[in-house]
């Protein structure tokens, strides 16, 4: 049955500007290898097993699409997608990848490059969501205690049942975010959602889940490994 | 060399009352095997490699001992602990905990059953700042975004670099815990230092390690068994 949904033109950007510093290795994290496989390739098949009819942009520092492109051919990995050139912070980046969508209406979601077990089922419940009206934000309960530091060094508790760690999809409709983005970058602007809910437009919280972790530390690669074979 | 610390009698009381609910297993997940051993009996030897020094209490719901004792008898697990039965909550039972030191002064860390890759680096420091005055509380910084749910079902983007989540152990001088958990129960002690705190001492943040993770989920189950293959 096709629904209004599958009607809307679908984009997705995958941003993958990270370095390898918190990794200790040389190369980029999103091309560590899991599974003997570059995270961001499982990353992008995400998006294609959801649908796909999902437009993919990739979001690449300029430095590295040579070194992708030889990882496509030696993976013999084809999905159709367009790259272009990361800035200098995720902001620029993100505003990039919309510049390079020509349809004026239609979804994004915008995701971590480095979040390659994202489910299927969230990505389609994040572009439900942002298809109904608000922008949709991928978000789980904190496991542990929260604390909060002040600048004068001290350190007070809080409720962490009142808090939600931010995944990413994040998803919007175009136009709203387009606009959105025309805000001069601010310090604040800590994910996608902060640029939107700055212009005025409230994001709704769907329920994210553990396995959707961006990897960033060796610990989180470990992990990735493990899990990989667990699904396999 | 023997320093102040060594001569300074020390106590861990380790709270093992966790169910298997988040788990979706019967089994509490103290008790779950991570390397064909369970998870709190690593979490009892980092204490033990930290110094043999240390007397151990392990806090254990009633109705969980007879297994307990059945897990030691199959794995030879003879480390010499005191077992305490645990309470309704974590309060009462870290308050079992306590109960169960008869010494006067001297120090104590309080840790998760369920968090068996706490360094050994990690104990000692927390013993360390511990000796010093100030409580000591690991704590890590949150590598994703972070959002406030406020009552009315809105949510904000808060900055991530002012909150820390926080780990165990959390490790005290005796007389000033003992003299905090003799404060009626509040909704809002979220972990030891939070009672702590409430009775006007305050607590030190020192650094915990992505590998000092609670176990929870399966996911973390997924790591645990890849972690611990990676470390042997």
């Amino acid at each position: 049955m096709t629904t209004p949904l599958d009607l809307t033109p679908q984009f997705a950007i995958i941003v993958a500007g990270g370095s390898g510093n918190r990794m200790g290795t040389s190369v980029p994290k999103q091309f560590l290898p899991v599974g003997g496989v570059p995270i961001l390739m499982h990353t992008l098949t995400r998006f294609f097993e959801y649908s796909p009819a999902v437009q993919l942009i990739l979001v690449l520092p300029q430095k590295d699409q040579s070194v992708w492109e030889k990882l496509c051919e030696r993976h013999h990995f084809q999905l159709p997608l367009k790259i272009v050139a990361g800035g200098a912070t995720r902001f620029q980046s993100v505003k990039q990848g919309l510049a390079a969508i020509e349809a004026a209406e239609g979804l994004v979601a915008i995701h971590d490059g480095v979040r390659p077990f994202v489910p299927v089922h969230t990505i389609r419940e994040s572009f439900e969501v942002a298809y109904q009206g608000n922008g949709a934000v991928a978000a789980v309960a904190l496991k542990d205690s929260i604390r909060l530091v002040t600048p004068d060094g001290t350190n007070q508790s809080m409720d962490r049942t009142q808090f939600r760690l931010i995944q990413t999809p994040q998803t919007f409709r175009l136009p709203v975010i387009r606009k959105s983005f025309e805000q001069p970058e601010q310090s604040s602007f800590t994910d996608d959602a902060s640029v939107v809910e700055s212009d005025g437009n409230p994001v709704t919280l769907i329920e994210g889940s553990y396995q959707n972790i961006k990897i960033t530390t060796p610990e989180d690669l470990v992990w990735a490994e493990a899990y990989l074979k667990l699904m396999s």
